[in-house]
């Protein structure tokens, strides 16, 4: 996962030059629905997205080989298209996975696929689409463990007791859970090994295996090396995936919050209480600023990993500046991947007992927060309003509730709606 | 899983007699969290109350066990009280799951117990306290056939290859995944057997073993039959699968809404307008009175399943009818074991464009939100301004899509929050 990624980089010279294969071609059946799980939306955009993003971000993978089904070729293509993916070939699939891996191999070997044909790589990574957080660190180290061994494959504890069953549908025999582990994704294998070994095997083998490690034990006498992998290799295989995928999608988005104020006074006090009031919670940057230059500190917050903004200010409409802040992010190009999060905090401090909203301006900022969100720029206006009817450190806390609960759930239903704390 | 459950029930003559023990002693080390995963909370709610409430529901299961460990007793005690549950007794559990089965096995049979020494039941279930989503059905298939054959499980189909390593690391050789099933639970045992089996096991059992299956086949003679189960069968392990079960809960909760309208024409009017712009995406039952009257429909209508429930008006404030629904629904004791939520929507057809909503009346809200959340009711308010801003039909959808996020979301930081339609 990109945003708050935690992962170390290989340096220059410990970086092995590989190609990946994602094989994306099943049809979802154990989902339940008639959408390939690959292609189901989270957070609004396919999940097989994630997972060339969480490729694409190598640098040391060159190749992006997506095979998927003849009739989703085209889908695969937008999805590149949309996400502006690099590095990436659409390959048709076969009817198995095997085959499907098998001809996503063919285009760095055979003149057939010439249309494609690509240098063909010291080691291939075969990764399924449909795990989409597989960080580079294991990635690097089922890489050099193939460069090693020939051929390497992420484990995990099993979750389950594994038990056969005999003919009458009663127990045979158990399992002792601790010999045995569940074989994942990401694996590896020096690209002659796993190709050779595709070229030999049968027909039976490409219609019911599963497993390409098999194949490299079985035709290339390869005994593969096993890594234990983290817990974030898990596929997304049934509906409660898809929700949990989504949860992690949004959690790992709602790390990290940039508070711009501008420079008045009040309104930088109220940045910095409302800053103490979020740090528990969430890793803050901040910064006062004059919205009408054209300022690098802002640019700088903007080409980071943080998809969540907070301008506070104490005009009423500030249109002018949202917009700004709004063209600067359009600009910057994080919206590409993922909705960002931009909420207009309005300072009021007026006496009057008898503030009111205008219907008027409630509309204008629904407009407002509708077009905008054609760029992927979710906005929400939160109004603090203080001396008449709490203390303003009490506005600041249930300010910092509301703008907490926003940023976790990204609900793109809510934009344009006015808060008040 | 309550809400919503399509479980058949099962008629009295097939009803067998049974008792269910939940180990509910493990660490969680898996999750990665100080909380054992048993009482990590989902939704506001300890995990194990959801499984214990699963079986509570179901009549036939007499007494049910939850073994934790010593240091966790006082709260499982405080988690019963809480949520009211029934004909559940708390049991010391032992230092791994097989022991801690075990004494929950003992209250039944051992006079060392006999401070809470419970009538034997012909059948005893086992279930883990993290696997809530279990439905009466596959309880009462495998419950049978352990009637009929001493011992009987669910299973379900491997997710991933599952393969043993040799002694440096490498794979030795994979599994057929068609030739073996992982086995879940529930399990069912006829008392006697898997009692006697626990008797006669070794420490080494004791201390290692996981499957309770074996211990009936090593120490009972007993082959125990196989059942295929559902996908909702899944263990809550990992981190990603609280985020799963909060989901299905909420997903759960939002398949009903009442819709409730005063008698007015205008009212009545955009009520069947929201009936019919909601009615693709979730069931609706309405109801027109007048809030007055001590009406049985409404009692009716607190009484099932259904936890979300909008009241439409075109008074400002509503609080006095407000308050009436909320003491129903306070009564009506389905705020229990869930937050319910009620959406007083306001319909407001002013022709003054200079129209505003005040500050006080916006703190009054909150306020009186907050107060009422301690019932565990969850109020949010919502205005329908048409005639002025746009027509009523475009005001209804637009209401009709921020009432399903609140009914799906439920978020109780928004909680006395006003939106605008």
């Amino acid at each position: 996962m990109e945003p708050a990624s935690g992962s170390r980089h290989a340096g220059p010279a410990a970086r092995p030059a590989a190609a990946a294969v994602l094989p994306a071609g099943g049809s979802g059946e154990r989902l339940g629905g008639a959408t390939p799980k690959q292609f189901c939306t989270v957070h609004g955009r396919p999940l097989v997205s994630y997972t060339v993003r969480a490729m694409e971000r190598i640098s040391w993978i060159s190749d992006i080989i997506v095979v998927v089904s003849p009739e989703n070729i085209e889908t695969m293509k937008t999805i590149i298209q949309k996400y502006g993916h690099k590095r990436v070939t659409v390959v048709k699939g076969g009817i198995t996975r095997h085959r499907s891996i098998f001809n996503g191999l063919k285009v760095f070997a055979e003149d057939e696929f010439s249309k494609y044909l690509l240098q063909k790589p010291e080691v291939v990574v075969i990764h399924d689409a449909v795990r989409p957080f597989v960080e580079e660190d294991i990635l690097l180290e089922v890489v050099m463990a193939a460069k090693e061994h020939g051929a390497a494959g992420a484990i995990r504890p099993l979750v389950s007791t594994v038990i056969a069953s005999s003919a009458d549908g009663c127990l045979d025999h158990s399992l002792e859970r601790a010999r045995y582990r569940a074989s994942e994704m990401p694996q590896a294998f020096l690209f002659d090994i796993i190709y050779q070994a595709y070229q030999q095997c049968t027909d039976y083998d490409l219609d019911y295996g599963t497993e390409c490690l098999h194949l490299a034990l079985k035709y290339g006498k390869t005994k593969a090396k096993l890594i234990e992998g983290t817990a974030d290799l898990w596929k997304v295989t049934y509906k409660r995936d898809l929700y949990a995928a989504e949860s992690i999608i949004k959690d790992n988005l709602s790390q990290q919050v940039g508070v711009i104020t501008d420079v008045k006074e009040d309104v930088v006090q109220v940045g910095l209480l409302l800053h103490e009031s979020l740090k528990s919670q969430i890793q803050v940057e901040a910064i006062s600023i004059s919205l009408c230059q054209n300022e690098s500190h802002l640019q700088n917050m903007f080409s980071g990993r943080c998809y969540n903004f907070i301008y506070i200010h104490d005009k009423q409409p500030a249109f002018q500046e949202t917009h700004l802040l709004v063209d600067m992010l359009e600009k910057s190009n994080i919206t590409l991947l993922y909705p960002v999060i931009l909420i207009s905090v309005h300072l009021n401090s007026s006496e009057n007992i008898s503030f009111s909203i205008g219907m008027e301006e409630l509309t204008r900022n629904k407009k407002f927060a509708r077009e905008v969100k054609k760029k992927n720029i979710w906005v929400y206006d939160l109004l603090i309003h203080y001396k008449d009817c709490l203390p303003l450190q009490e506005a600041v806390n249930s300010a910092a509730a509301l703008i907490m609960a926003l940023i976790k759930d990204r609900n793109p239903e809510l934009i344009g709606q006015l808060l008040v704390a």
